[in-house]
């Protein structure tokens, strides 16, 4: 039998202290005892990373830029030495790797760089010589100006994504706090019900709507690359949740919906007054872009009773909001708008499931169970298979709840018996 | 004029907050408005390095090995980053570089590696483009395994001096919490004198003899390169103590003496009865090298009263001392000594001066000094220009005042006229 390798990543909670780096060795070591070649991708302790955004903004208001990722960096360095020397000490193999020692090359932007390769030969030969190799998360090194980079928030769950991709590896396991992906944050449905394999289309929508659960960009990394991901407990030995394949290979038997998403990091901002005329709108989503902001949900109300004007509301990050405010201030006069509104009390649901493709009824459904809540949508979107709406944060929960309800994805039901069993 | 470069060194405590990392960046800034170059070489923040110790010390009882020094080096990643961003704020352009990015090549023995090159490049191309740039010290690079390594306690000294001979600086800073180099420890002896200058081969001897001042292999290496090293505060504008020059240059007007050292490190081992006969004093100090250990003084009694044998004592560093014991017992029966003893309740003077090279009279007058003060004398060694006496511990401080005054080395006299007055 071909020795199969696995590359297991571990964030920061797990390796949060001398104690819980010591049980995440003995989890290492157990699967190289089964007989696998195992890499392993490491986050900063706890809460290293935030002290030492602390100890930057001593020193600078904002940090950022070729400094900070070096300062950043030196996160994941500590937690992946001390990984190594815990691994050693149970009488096992391990060198550890920093992210331009392990050959992850990155876009030269800092704070957010992206991997543009991986050149894994240092690790392979590590690997071969068995060794368990310990990679630095979250950082990478650009070619172009031989600097150290980041990846930004998450990027922890990419780089795993990517060493495991370079690494022909047969899995990579993302570890975290939960034991999987839920059909619901279980903190606001109780009995939302873990899922056993959901898409690579569907886990990106769930975390483009809130999940926190794996990181967008390492979805998106493993689905280009058709790596299966699989999150599991740091905790425990329970089965976790799948990651793989596309909904086009979906049999008839899988579940329609997948579960129910929520996000309470966005807000909205509408634009009032704008000069209903050609134009105008990309002017306002022109100033936007141009100050590197990513705005999700847009509605234009149309021009009312004859003023020629018309407003225009968005969504987007909470952490953008003074920049948008600060951009489109600037053009004020040229677009002609009267007023800024600025809206920090907004949550959004999502819907998502593959199956809705084929079930025009789910949209009618989502809709009424939160009109039988009593919850006023404020802004609608939909993809192929998703359903979000905006409405006021302190309905969020009631929100997650009667769609969670309505399609019964409580763990009482099973799911292929949602929405009217229809044996698809 | 020619542009000069300046290659500045800040210790642990110079850093140890946000507060004194943005003083010392505005004094790094002051030099390069005066129109230098400059290079700065950093050690991690105050108690950093302990702190990663201590982690480390929770995996395995004795950290070491490669990835020890991985995570040491997390400690002037962090400094040295900040420090960089502090020097940015203040309108001034700087890069950080680790030991590896700096092209400090190393041997590749983990946390006592020596610098055997320094490739430059990079920081002569950071430093031409106008940067500030700052340079990890303590850490280096190993070609040969492709490792990262430490240099051992005080290497940041030690990196300063390599990255000035390899830039081919003008001087080398060393910024410390002290003003300079005093003819004894001030918190000793009150009116000890601070040194405006002292030749290498004095601060080679004064630091090899519990000056902790600067560190042995950081004057070694300057003495070779023939750079002049200048000990200044980090909070004071006064002017410090330069180190320069040989014992072989100095004019007759040049001082006898420069000072009085002392050490509280090291401890006494006696082996008792070792049979008197050729071979067996080398037999016992070749297991002391093989166990890597240096030894400082040796004192072997004559056999006595025809009974063939004879004690031999030494002295050794005492966080040696344990590995020294169980090397000796080791090889008791083939040694054929009846007991060990080990003393740690002892302490050494040493006198130091060039001077004394030609002035026959200095020792007798530093053992009357002793012996008037009623301090007992249990070893002697001397140099060419270095006296030392090993004594109880508890009359060290003792013991350091009365050679400070027998040789009028305090601040009131001035020291050409120290020992008598003889015009040399």
């Amino acid at each position: 039998m071909r020795v199969s390798l696995v590359v297991q990543k571990y964030g920061g909670s797990s390796v949060a202290d001398a104690e819980r780096i010591k049980r995440v060795a003995e989890r290492i070591v157990a699967t190289k005892r089964e007989g696998h070649d195992v890499a392993v991708v490491v986050s900063a302790m706890g809460d290293t990373t935030d002290e030492l955004i602390d100890l930057a903004e001593q020193i600078v208001p904002v940090p950022g830029g070729r400094e900070f990722d070096m300062l950043l960096t030196a996160g994941e360095r500590i937690s992946m030495a001390l990984l190594a020397m815990a691994i050693n000490s149970l009488g096992y193999k391990a060198e550890s790797f920093t992210g331009s020692q392990a050959g992850v090359l990155t876009t030269s932007v800092h704070g957010k760089a992206r991997i543009v390769d991986v050149t894994p030969g240092r690790l392979e030969n590590s690997i071969a010589e068995g060794n368990i190799a310990i990679v630095a998360g979250f950082q990478g090194f650009s070619k172009e100006t031989m600097n150290i980079t980041t990846l930004g928030r998450g990027g922890s769950d990419t780089t795993a994504v990517a060493i495991a991709a370079a690494l022909k590896a047969d899995v990579c396991e993302i570890y975290t706090d939960v034991d999987g992906v839920y059909t619901a944050d279980p903190r606001i449905v109780p009995n939302a019900k873990r899922l056993e394999s959901v898409t690579f289309e569907e886990m990106l929508e769930l975390a483009a709507c809130g999940a926190k659960i794996l990181h967008l960009r390492s979805v998106e990394y493993a689905r280009r690359h058709g790596l299966a991901m699989h999150v599991r407990s740091s905790y425990s030995a329970k089965p976790g949740t799948t990651v793989q394949g596309s909904i086009e290979e979906l049999s008839v038997e899988q579940a329609i919906i997948s579960g129910v998403a929520h996000d309470r990091s966005e807000v909205k901002v509408t634009v009032v007054n704008v000069p209903d005329k050609p134009g105008q709108a990309a002017a306002i989503f022109k100033e936007i872009a141009d100050a590197e902001i990513n705005i999700d949900m847009i509605v234009q109300n149309i021009s009312t009773g004859g003023t020629g004007r018309t407003d225009v509301s968005f969504t987007l990050p909470a952490t953008d909001g003074p920049t948008a405010l600060a951009a489109l201030k600037r053009v004020q006069e040229r677009i002609g708008y009267t007023d800024l509104l600025y809206d920090d009390h907004v949550g959004k649901v999502s819907l998502i499931g593959a199956g809705m493709r084929s079930h025009p009824g789910v949209s009618a459904r989502f809709f009424s169970a939160l009109a039988d809540a009593g919850i006023n949508m404020e802004m609608i979107s939909t993809s192929e298979i998703r359903i979000s709406v905006v409405c006021r944060d302190t309905d969020l929960d009631a929100a997650v709840r009667a769609v969670h309800d309505a399609f019964q994805l409580g763990s009482d039901d099973e799911q292929a018996v949602v929405y009217g069993g229809t044996g698809r």
